[in-house]
């Protein structure tokens, strides 16, 4: 860190910030500037120590250096992380995509669309059982029962599956039945969570908080791997802004960051990013080629009768149709998508 | 809700459009604008279905006409809610203060701060014991054994006691020991922990999510009202902006207009908010003349050795002098501040 | 617009809301809902009435239901508009790049970046010769002498030349250089300078405001289009958000947005919105995959030694690279990239 | 400055830095923290450097320590500036209020108006002659006329008159009329107007942009101070965020803010940051007790028949009332408020 201090600082001051440092175990630098001193001290320990240097007397700012994230960062591990589950393999060449109800609300309804996104080239099967919904008068998911059909139809089309979490005893159901679980953005940083997921060693699906910056993003999977757990895969979801005609607004930039500053593979949600089926086709073709991992898109066989995000979800046949183009992009930026699969067919 | 017809909109679409609204037990009344129709149709059931309808040939798009929320608002109940815990009564003619550590550290920091502020005027004793954390490499509190220190502090000096909590288990702690729970910023959306929180019947003190819509904020309120508790507090603590000077960005517009829209009465932390203690007493000041029914504000015996958020913390010193500041304001605006020095005037 | 009555309005409220509507020729709608009364009224001057109606007594709130834009819109005009500037021609089926420095410096760095953006596949090169720069103390660019240049060195390559105006002064002198003006994103709501462009007949580059919605970018685009000007090209360049990594946060939403409620050209600058050269790459490929009609991309022969947006600025060669890559991309999703020069290959 | 070099930098890379740092007069301090190099360069011309630095090879960021903005800062500057304008003080012991129609509509209008807020407290009469608005179809002032009336107006009840200018035309005629410019938070980035009022010599009202953060306000002052013009006042007038209830969020934290940044005095409009009347009177209490400077307030003798901002006006009844609110609160924080009412009291 850097400890900036005010232009009037005493000479006390400034040596009662060394002795501070010296305690920690730090080195503090002198750097006399036209007008001012600046004191630099850089190690692991910086973070514990700027709050308190911080209020000390003479000290204008502490600018930190060092990223808050250890595990989970490019310099702790330089190759990149492919999580792998079942045939799937998130991270490597193949662009993955999932796809499936925003809640499970019958077996035929999954049925009829696993069936259709698995010939399409989705390698996983999303649908919520437990439903975090704004109001309180909304469906709230099957729980369970959801579950238990989720499972039986991913094993049925030899499809992943993977549902949402929202708490201990949710996690504690869904491991049992689900490939992945997923923490929603709205549960980013519920950190009790974080650690039971890391806990458990279930490969995770972990969004991007609405409102959280890349660097916050990245500390909840820091939280998941300190437990324990390297098999996260992050999924941008669109962030708030001011910007009334999207949901929320798709951050694809975070896509090259995250691949910049970590070795953790970054999947993009469209669906819940735009709000409306009708863009779901251009932010996924973007996501793509921005270098995405992999897509997360809601289908829907009948999306005006779907009990929870209608409006954003695809029909089979769209999607089907959006995977074909995919494919064209995939392969313009030296990714494959659903390769064998379409030798099969 | 109102229904915008696409230009081109065909009389069977729009036929479509009124058998759906009858099936729901609704009416829709057609508006022939120059160049478009409009189709209105209001009632309590219009959240249900306008998703639906959204997705049906023909339809542009639909805005919404009624609020999300029912008991919550003004509309259901005229009468203001006032919160009363022991002495306190949050929500009436005086003005109430929160106060103490971000953190529950000690018994002897507890105390020190307690008998301090309530000579100063504060009604409420606040403090951390499940603190939720950015970084999983920083101190996640004293959990239960620091709900005892900070239960039996508060019954020492006759201050109701409030405390967050984080999840289920924690509620379930927490609830035997304080007399007030908190529900965090980042669990404002928690969907299961509002309901249990309602369950509980236990008073609350409901944060504002720091990227949370008013609207969302009190559909938040809504969840735990529904669930049968009425005795809510809500909190106001700043959202986030692209303004990078402050911690977050105080809205003190919120104040007047939950007071409008809710009978709930409505609290502001200036703490959190900026996340210095330099600007605690503008804002404190400022958030008192805006309307609130009270303050939030972190006091710590030693800021510089805070095990969390030191900077935004005020010194004991600095809190009485704040105090003072405050009930002028109060009496400004026609309010009442801290009954026991109001009789020493 | 929808009139929406308080939930206790009065006959004669509602009597003097429809006098008033008749007033300006409008018919009012009366919706009697569950437990309001709601007004419908539909037309092209429903613009003009709604203030005024907004704080009659008796009535809530308004909603409006037509959008403020008309000539720029896709119910205006249903055909795309293709801006033709000598050999280029944006909105079409190719994808039209404009590539070359932040700020003219110099003949030389002007002509050795033409050469090569040239030769990569450009059809424009920018170039600002008035700078609107955060600081007073940095470079404020070479004004004419700068726009001689770019203007010699864009006949030699047989490049568009476009380069940003920033009031009446810059207009009247850069008309008579360049091919194109830039309206920047710090002008976008400076509406004397719209108007003049508008007059001016120039085709012009309008930049979307760091802060502007979607809807207020269109209305900037109206007032162009209102003053006679159909020669218009919309830019995203990121907007501003919480997110501190980028310089701004690149909106490729608005790409299929702007798409579907105008039918003018959009293209992308992901060089201001990253802020970084490293993550220009991603952001162009995403941009062509999202629907982008071109680029606008920052290149200079020797990014350290820039005056303005180094971070931000390829070098010859990293664009050249790039233009292969946009190409691809291009193909993947339909569109061509720079025809003739793959002939000619 | 501070230049962080990335974790595998070679000698000749750090070597290089500091011949380049060398080159400008500066000196680089290393310092080697426990696993990479950081180099401490402290000095006027940083700002210079820190853009070509952050492109050599080895080098991962460059971490500014010095503010940018120099004239306006409290470092340049330890007493308050007071901005004197005939008999009013800005930045002094009193609040004071400017007050007066969105718009100048006619002389009756504006008469009407400033008789009331003249006997109600308020030293300045503002109106707009020369609009900036969203949609070309709008009113857009009555521009030279308007002046005239304005400081008719102004000068028959002893008011300080104060107009917003939109370019270097309308700045031309509106300095011949009225007493002080405004420059709208629209422009608060038109660079070649803050520099034509720096010269210009006249007292200015600055307002915030909607998405500027408070360095670039303070940026934006410094042009016009080095410009020559010290006359300065700041308006904060809301920023732009994602709630959509209020037009902007009021960001008062601004207040405490920019009096410790700098020595220039700073206002609060509460009209335009929420835009609606009925929030006006407790973000105007709120502005005083956190320490405002003054208010401008939008009055208007029949706000539902205002060509411009009609919904956030107050009549002239509750104009005088919220004056009345203003000196309880400003006594209350030890400011006083308009002198005659004072000697009335």
């Amino acid at each position: 860190m850097v400890i900036v201090m005010k232009l009037n600082a005493s000479e006390e001051e400034i040596t009662a910030i060394n002795e501070e440092l010296k305690r920690y175990g730090l080195e503090g630098h002198l750097i006399h500037g036209v007008n001012r001193i600046v004191i630099g001290a850089v190690g692991d320990r910086e973070a514990l120590l700027s709050q308190g240097l911080e209020m000390m007397p003479g000290v204008e700012k502490i600018v930190p250096i060092m990223r808050p994230y250890k595990l989970v960062s490019r310099e702790a591990q330089e190759e990149r992380t492919i999580v792998r589950i079942k045939a799937a393999a998130i991270g490597g060449s193949e662009v993955v995509v999932a796809a499936g109800p925003c809640a499970v609300e019958s077996r035929e309804q999954v049925e009829l669309t696993a069936a259709q996104v698995k010939a399409a080239g989705a390698k996983l099967l999303r649908g919520g059982a437990y439903k975090p919904r704004t109001s309180p008068y909304s469906f709230q998911g099957m729980e369970e029962e959801g579950l238990k059909i989720l499972a039986d139809v991913g094993e049925k089309y030899g499809l992943v599956t993977v549902t949402e979490v929202v708490d201990l005893p949710s996690l504690d159901v869904a491991r049992e039945y689900v490939d992945m679980v997923q923490i929603g953005a709205r549960n980013m940083q519920n950190f009790r969570l974080l650690k039971a997921v890391g806990e458990s060693g279930k490969p995770v699906l972990l969004k991007r908080g609405l409102s959280a910056t890349i660097e916050e993003w990245l500390m909840a999977a820091e939280y998941v791997m300190a437990a324990g757990n390297a098999q996260i895969v992050l999924c941008e979801r669109g962030i708030r802004t001011f910007e009334p005609t999207t949901r929320n607004t798709l951050d694809l930039s975070a896509v090259p960051i995250v691949k910049e500053l970590s070795h953790l593979p970054v999947i993009v949600d469209p669906s819940h990013a735009t709000g409306a089926a009708r863009w779901v086709g251009a932010m996924s073709r973007a996501a793509v080629a921005a270098g995405a991992d992999g897509l997360l898109i809601e289908v829907h066989p009948n999306p005006a009768k779907a009990l929870s995000d209608g409006p954003q979800s695809l029909t089979p046949v769209a999607f089907a149709r959006l995977t074909q183009e995919i494919r064209q992009v995939a392969l313009a930026v030296g990714r494959e998508f659903a390769g064998e699969g379409m030798l099969s067919r």
